[in-house]
């Protein structure tokens, strides 16, 4: 019977990606405008691919190391044989989804401006559907992974014998739940190294573009300006779908791998392993409807145009929350129905962090129009306004958040069965990320109305098409926000599920492990999981600064060396500096990347399983709350600016308007380069613990 | 045997206002200088002693009121009868230490200024004196307080009945325990409105007069120049006095009551209680002793008048190792000596935290150089250089923190007993914080050499006077920065000493307590704790740039309507500035204060007594880390300000020196307001949960 429902998660992979190749094929029809058009895009699109290659390559070192790592503990019995695939499989899908996500986004950038030729709807449909299709092919691929692995180990063990003291459910859930760690980690790079270059390229051309040599944002004549538009796709959209991939599938083996600690004794484990599964591929379809109720009207306001993409997300989930009820009533009966309401907290604690995050940081409201206002006494206030509005940010969401996990596991039936509560918190999480596909259109499409807008820039369009393509893209400053809001949400709510299923694996593997928060160990394990999102924020910042410091040198030379530069007759060197801001990016990101891999397997080393489970709750306390005061300043800080831009306070140019700027450019590392890693950062710290469990038991110091 | 030891506390506390007063009379014989060096010195003393006239109006009222609940909640029977008592002498002593702090210090500035005219050591002399009575005061009033408290209920619980279920020892140390409530809200409220009123005094006098009128820092022509001077002293002085007595009590009381839970079984309470009073008895020696290490030469490097503070407090923290090895060996004997270990592993811990401080914040290392190099490319790279460096010193003291704490706990038996354990980690703090007469005076000082050096501005002193004030001020910067990493790294081991002295009180009452990371309530706890000190910071950071708005508006007004105010001829109204920041901190300090005391009960009412538990770990985490960032990112960009006005990258006046400024600017309510307060606000949260606790018990609505 539950076969049955479990045969829609590959259906609805290919539906997903089906519908995604129908889209992409549909824009892909549309012209992308004058040849000055085509070229810009073409230089945007190369410096693109090049940068993902080299990254690809440097990360397909590191998975190989990585590889023969988890090969050798194989052989050595800590790991099932399986794992270290699982590993390679995660990193694969993490990075097409990467890769397809910024191909779309680069072959529609033209194209939104040549359809912004025309109306604006007919923008905001190419932009969208790009998004659309980098949605679709997250949790389609997501989706694809988790059915082939399911049903592969699924045959497997029936015809093969189980490994030491467990069912088979047990053998093929923590088999998929080690595959997260080969997602989280393409994440990590993707998120730093994309983050790296996309604002090291954003500072260093307004250094010496805007601020030094006077030229405004966008202009052709600034050696850097390809890679700042390069940077868009590679940090906001490649890096922004390896991590969500990886927040989707991680969610879901979380929950099935919960699953069967909580209902196996029930004899329900196939059910709480299908549940997730159903609900993601129902997900898909309750997306793709969505994405039908997105459209606008010309002279569409700002408001409208939000509205707009809030009925698709909206619509969606309610389709969602409809469909999830039918699933856990099919699989668990009524009797198990609390799960649903589970489902159901996540659902509305995604939207309200959502709505809060536009609070804070919409220029609408009064927090960002206050920090606005102080640029009248200059940057340093600037800069404290936004902090403390970024610091008043985290009460909403971490609220919501508590109320989410005090609901989920209570209403899992928490009270009676300890683990069936943090199925329901595990379950959350999914809900939330059900309706990935839609809000992640709404998000991605950000920076392909960004981009349209600098080719518009760059090829000279009419002032009717900018118009267009800026309001598009002011819209994508609040949906990224959003997007950020959830990605961190679930994070949190994933991560901790990820701890719980971290205590099971070392029980599976009949280790002990206290957890009060009076066992030293775990105070200790506190205070550096509590420290370790600050020292990673403080290498990441370091990254981007040392990286624009390399770019303004190059600026600067080109500026100075190539004759007839600054009066349009000469052409820069537009791809020697998407060069160097790749090879910085790629350097910049090891160091960071590393740290979130030692962490845990030295400290589990040095204090044993106890400690190792105090940092993974202390990083996802302290990294939640940092996370979302440094997106949310960041975002304050960029509508700030642009509210004063839009002629308050005396408008573009005015002492006012500069410091608005110093608190931006403070604001761009903040909100996508540190804090958006961070959500992965907590999450791999967390798979490398599992992954690494059975090693660290086997030569911890302490026990 | 014992009670012939414990008699040390009264005799160290006699010794120590002894000592103090004779320092303070040796201070007043010496003269103030011209009349004008005593108008300046006298407008001082005067706004200040007005301030703190008015801020303890306020704190009366509100002591007032929590009396009155603590009465109800005593005669309802949740609390022992004489805990609303000791929570008044817990205010009012720490008021007291706080009010003879700046009597001393503002009376010491002027005469510091006139004793620069002969030698610096004269000068250092007259300094550092006025910050020894201050730390002498502090831990004499301390041991007084403790020490009439403790004989006191010693008497009355051996002629009175015991309450139900307690011992003698039991009874005395729980109702201790609680005074040190009165002493951390006296502490909030002092460090939270001190730390207003400076720093929006601070930067309303730079914002106007450096910024838009262009007069000098500290020119008697800026209305706003006294509430200035006022300000270090409210602040710095007073907030850092009444803040510092609370640590001191808090830990000797925390670790008091835990050495009942500890070695009541073994007949050894009485030891265990007698330790820590016995060992601050010690200290004061020390401190006493170390005082006359501390002279310099005359052209002293700024390295040598460093040595010759240090040489103070490293000698008194050398005395205090020894004797406090006899004191442990002579109450618990060698088969607990173990103790010991524990109370220099905390003593290690402060000054390798002080250490890492230094490094960090003084423009001797590369960190500090390092934001002063950004400061070519403008403000926003110094914001992001100065927030990086403040985010990668706090791995530093985590680890050291971390390493006490394994240290401590098991170094005192912590394997075979949990309660010693934790007995060990409390006593460290107590370790740590056993030199605070001299650690203080080093701390105390800066603030007298500061407003020296503003006396020696304003009266047109010679150029070789202003050199010496120069130079004991920029030292002053140095031993402040090191202070506050002594006061955070403290009130961490402190507020989990108190945490588990939380716990063993809801077991006395009959109370069950689940601490596991695996229980909701603790993970719900722990979110809202550690979110809870970016929300105080965010409250501080606004009411300063709220309070600095007042004052701007003022001191324009003052410019233009007294006619020739800039011309010399005529006078600001000074008072009318203190008194528009006094109106102003008082009004603002209240939102905060009230946060710390009602979120524990409350969260304690809706979710029970395990979140809480959670909710106190998780402050103490995120506050503690919150706390090192902001106070060492606050002082590397002071620093680096002095670097660059030292004639780096351009020197005074150039670009680069204005974006230093910025930097400096945002670093005042960093390192002055917000970071200073989490220390006392980390462990005002957990004193209001244990005196609390038997109320929410019988309140909670989830049990």
């Amino acid at each position: 019977m539950q076969l049955d429902l479990l045969i829609l998660a590959p259906l609805g992979s290919i539906l997903a990606l089906g519908f995604a190749a129908y889209l992409a094929i549909k824009i892909f029809k549309k012209s992308e405008g004058t040849d000055d058009m085509v070229r810009i895009a073409d230089a945007v699109r190369e410096g693109a691919r090049a940068y993902l290659k080299r990254q690809y390559m440097g990360v397909a070192i590191f998975f190989a190391i990585m590889f023969v790592v988890l090969m050798g503990l194989s052989f050595m019995g800590h790991l099932p044989i399986f794992v270290p695939f699982a590993f390679l499989t995660g990193g694969f899908f993490s990075g097409l989804s990467g890769y397809i996500g910024m191909t779309m986004a680069t072959n529609s950038s033209a194209r939104t401006t040549n359809a912004a030729k025309s109306t604006l709807n007919a923008a905001l449909n190419v932009a969208f559907s790009s998004g659309a299709v980098m949605g679709l092919v997250v949790v389609g691929l997501g989706l694809l992974d988790l059915s082939v692995w399911y049903y592969f180990l699924n045959w497997y063990y029936t015809t093969h014998p189980l490994p030491h003291g467990m069912d088979k459910l047990g053998a093929v859930t923590s088999t998929m739940l080690c595959f997260g760690m080969g997602a989280s980690s393409q994440a990590l790079f993707a998120r730093v190294g994309g983050g790296i270059f996309t604002k090291a390229a954003d500072v260093g051309a307004d250094l010496v573009g805007k601020i030094e040599a006077g030229i405004p944002e966008d202009d052709p004549r600034n050696p850097a300006v390809i890679a700042d538009n390069v940077g868009d796709n590679v940090g906001d959209v490649a890096g922004m779908g390896a991590d969500l991939y990886e927040s989707y599938v991680g969610s879901i083996v979380a929950t099935s791998a919960l699953g069967v600690a909580a209902f196996g004794r029930l004899g329900l484990s196939l059910q709480s392993v299908t549940i997730p599964m159903t609900m993601a591929a129902v997900g898909v379809l309750s997306s793709i409807i969505g994405t039908f109720f997105v459209k606008t009207k010309e002279k569409a306001e700002q408001a409208a145009l939000l509205a707009a993409l809030r009925r698709g997300v909206f619509s969606s989930s309610i389709l969602v929350a409809i469909l999830s009820f039918f699933i856990i009533k099919f699989n668990l009966g009524m009797q198990y129905i609390g799960v649903y309401w589970s489902v159901l907290a996540g659902l509305i604690a995604g939207v309200v962090i959502g709505l809060s995050t536009e609070f804070f940081t919409s220029s609408t409201y009064k927090p960002t129009q206050g920090v606005a206002h102080q640029s009248l006494t200059g940057p340093a206030t600037v800069i404290i306004g936004g902090i403390a509005v970024g610091m008043m940010s985290t009460s909403v969401p971490v609220i919501v958040v508590a109320i989410a996990i005090m609901a989920s596991y209570y209403l899992a039936g928490g009270a009676a069965s300890p683990d069936m509560g943090l199925y329901g918190v595990a379950i959350s999480a999914v809900g939330m990320l059900s309706t990935l596909g839609i809000t992640l259109a709404t998000d991605a499409y950000g920076p392909v109305a960004d981009n349209a807008g600098g080719n518009a820039e760059m090829t000279h369009q009419p002032k009717e098409v900018r118009q267009r393509t800026d309001a598009l893209d002011a819209l994508g400053n609040t949906t990224a926000a959003t997007g950020k809001g959830f990605a961190i949400g679930s994070a949190a709510l994933t991560a901790l599920a990820l701890i719980a299923a971290y205590r099971d694996q070392i029980h599976i593997l009949g280790g002990q492990i206290n957890l009060s928060l009076m066992n030293p160990k775990v105070l200790i394990g506190l205070f550096v999981g509590g420290m370790l999102p600050f020292l990673f924020c403080a290498m990441t910042m370091r990254a981007v600064g040392r990286a624009a410091g390399g770019i303004v040198v190059e600026v600067r030379r080109q500026f100075k060396e190539i004759a007839g530069l600054m009066e349009g007759r000469a052409k820069p060197d537009y791809a020697r500096c998407v060069k160097i801001v790749t090879a910085a990016a790629q350097r910049e990101m090891v160091l960071p990347a590393l740290m979130a891999i030692i962490a845990p397997i030295l400290l589990g080393i040095l204090a044993g399983v106890d400690s190792v489970t105090g940092m993974l709750t202390g990083a996802v306390v302290s990294g939640f709350v940092l996370a979302i005061m440094m997106a949310n300043a960041g975002g304050t800080w960029d509508n700030a600016k642009k509210f004063v831009e839009d002629g308050n306070y005396g408008g573009k140019g005015s002492a006012a308007h500069k410091a608005a700027v110093v608190g931006d450019t403070v604001g761009d590392p903040f909100k996508d380069t540190s804090g958006p890693s961070l959500n992965i950062l907590i999450k791999l710290m967390s798979m490398v613990s599992i992954v690494f469990a059975s090693f660290i038991m086997a030569n911890a110091l302490m026990k």
